[in-house]
């Protein structure tokens, strides 16, 4: 492909993408596609000779998009939002064209500040006054948190494990199971990892955490490492960071906060209560690339203490070293990963061209949707409202599963929404999770609509 | 940003990439910034008012590009090319576009079902027939490997480590820090890590590899995870995956083979033979983002039996069963991250609008320069080559490393070019890395000028 080709392929596919903004596309929001019905229509080998990217293009046009859920249409309400915006795409195309390795500071100086810098706007934004970074995904980010901890308690990256007692991490049984993985990749084991019980709003008892921690200690084994979530993933529930952060305190664990998809949250004063108690934790996690219109992935990582982080993860191989590496930040220590993609310049475009008070707008007004439609659900005679939602995400049942169930079936199947479940505490939810960048009032009534329609 | 000026910018940004392609950009290869030189010019805090794009758009042009590595440019020779392309570029473009989430088939039934066909083009371009999954790095690659060689000999994802054996693994002392980092991670330990010694090649000594692995067992210890490395960082040395997985086989190893930077080589006829042996391993991996023009990140990871992969990482919360799961692959369980970005698309770009042999023509010509510049080298009365280069790696030195380093650090500051180092088995060596896409003999004849007018 030739630069003029390129850039007349580049055009057309820039106003694609802006129709696809600002029309969606035709059919369901999400695909009734069966498995294997995109695989049997992809040719089974590599071509030999070059295609035309006008035969491509139509390609994907016609067989790909056709049958992807269409995460950004605002009727997709589905698990969490993962907004975008034009300024993040646009960052991401920067970020193609340049295509640099972000991994030290002197394989892009220019990256690397302004990835320091952002983590600043940012906690600044949220009442954070850390340093920070930005790692692909909140799973990511937990695995670090855990890494972290693990090495400050115990010299394993030297020793390993063995010979030693267990290690024992504590997440609430509402967690996400980012906490699971980690601490399974970490070689802790689920037979170390406690899941503590959660009260009637699905926080963590912090009783029952103190008691277990206790128990744990009295058997030989060793705390090391405590997962608060600030909104979980089925309900966005809040456990008590103040009493989490206390006991750690007293206790001495490392406490890791996940606000995946609740951190946006606190860039609202008004909710900027999300936040209690979390200076007090060693390190904190959200995602841009959820709630604040910042393509996927990025997501923000914040550490106390930036050692204990760089202590747990950094590697200094002969063919790495640079001349200012005293005097410098290189990311690649900071995350399990050496290459890393420029992911600054999209938060620095969206922040920019959004500014505050735009993104503040936006993330209000889903929160007042989310308002509107618990509302409603209250008072309806037949849908029950789990709990007074306190940020996007709705849940309701019917009373039983099968007909929870078959409802969400049903308005999934019309192709104008698409909704996920979850099971909280025996009770299955319809979950409603709202936060789409093109999502207004207009959405959530056609949603209420449908419901009411799909009900009878 | 509204839908008609995202259109407007996104037209200028196309030209602007197509310009960069074309004509580079004014100012040396790698800027000579000092730490901080951003930093400072970057406002201390975010606007609380959107900026207009063409404000922020300037600012990219006049504080980032001249301050960023131009990893791209055909006289970037350090470490590894990270090459992109015009398809590679439209690809992201519209992968940010869509900003799906690829985590399950159900969050997207395009992006799960076009990634496994293109692993098999890319299984079938390099000769091996094993089911992939794209991974970001192969630093998450390898790290994925060990988890599933972890799991096989031992359920410490249940279990945990405690009360068991060491289990040790087993790398060349040639090969790349992220085996190191993958112990680390997975709570191994440099303690029972070994560096096996390499020959005079940099290859493996399998003698070594054997006599370790009867010394581990004869101590009581648990070997189950063996790395062999297809072209090293260094040098891009090659262990001989033949005899080590011979080795394996009778000691029931997991094998894990690390091509990251020449596994793109097997795509030549000519070059199969860098993967004999492979098919006798469990896991191999090769980067297209660092050699086959498809932007980063993308790792193509290949595992024999993927139930061990699986097995090692898959989780199954509420919130994310779906319908299909008993007849789909959700490459969640794939991977350490659960959010995926829809990475097959650019692939599918690069493949089809290359074509296989447009492909090979690019290798061919890398290769060919690097024979070349070597040969130049070997002829010239001060210049020391190290090996005779099998890939896109030439290693020189001067003698000794004073004057070695001296050279390579004149070299850079002409702006004309940039190359990075490495220490050898106690030898300080220039390592020049060739590979970028519009890379031609023009810009290694240039190369070849530059290092004779620094000698003198």
């Amino acid at each position: 492909m030739d630069h003029e080709r390129f850039r007349q392929i580049g055009h057309q596919l820039i106003d694609w993408v802006a129709d696809y903004m600002e029309n969606g596309h035709d059919g369901p929001v999400v695909p009734d596609a069966l498995p294997g019905d995109v695989l049997r229509r992809i040719a089974a080998h590599a071509p030999q000779e070059a295609e035309p990217p006008d035969q491509v293009i139509e390609d994907f046009k016609t067989l790909i998009v056709p049958n992807l859920a269409h995460w950004n249409d605002p009727r997709y309400m589905g698990y969490f939002p993962c907004n975008h915006s034009g300024p993040g795409i646009l960052g991401e195309l920067l970020s193609a064209g340049l295509n640099v390795n972000a991994m030290s500071w002197a394989t892009s100086p220019a990256a690397t500040e302004l990835e320091i810098a952002m983590m600043r706007w940012l906690g600044e934004m949220i009442g954070l006054a850390w340093p920070g970074t930005i790692q692909d995904t909140a799973s990511t980010g937990t695995f670090c948190a855990m890494l972290a901890a693990r090495e400050q308690v115990a010299p394993i990256n030297r020793e390993g494990y063995y010979g030693r007692p267990p290690l024992v991490a504590y997440v609430s049984d509402q967690a996400h199971s980012s906490g699971i993985k980690a601490a399974r990749m970490a070689g802790i084991g689920d037979a170390y990892l406690r899941a503590v019980p959660s009260d009637a709003q699905q926080a963590m008892n912090v009783q029952e955490l103190a008691r277990l921690i206790k128990e744990d200690r009295l058997a030989g084994r060793v705390p090391f490492f405590v997962m608060a979530t600030v909104g979980t993933t089925s309900t966005t529930a809040i456990d008590p960071v103040p009493e989490i952060a206390g006991l750690c305190r007293r206790e001495d664990l490392y406490l890791h906060v996940d606000a995946a998809l609740a951190g946006t949250a606190a860039i609202l004063p008004e909710m900027r209560w999300i936040m209690n108690g979390v200076t007090e934790a060693d390190s904190f996690l959200f995602n841009p690339h959820k709630w604040m219109f910042t393509n996927f992935d990025c997501c923000a990582y914040f550490c106390k203490d930036p050692m204990k982080l760089k202590h747990a993860l950094a590697i200094q191989p002969e063919y790495l070293k640079t001349q200012h590496d005293a005097s410098v930040e290189n990311f690649r220590d900071w995350s399990p990963q050496l290459g890393r993609r420029f992911r600054a310049l999209k938060l620095w475009f969206v922040m920019r061209m959004f500014g505050v008070h735009g993104l503040q707008e936006k993330v209000r007004s889903h929160l007042k949707l989310a308002k509107w439609l618990s509302a409603q659900i209250a008072a309806h005679p037949r849908l029950h409202l789990w709990r007074e939602p306190t940020l996007n995400t709705v849940c309701l049942h019917l009373g039983n599963r099968a007909e929870t169930e078959a409802f969400m079936l049903r308005l999934n199947d019309t192709g104008k929404v698409f909704l996920t479940h979850t099971i909280v505490q025996g009770t299955y939810l319809i979950r409603i999770s709202l936060g789409q960048t093109h999502q207004t009032a207009e959405h959530v009534h056609q949603l209420w609509q449908l419901m009411n329609e799909q009900l009878t």
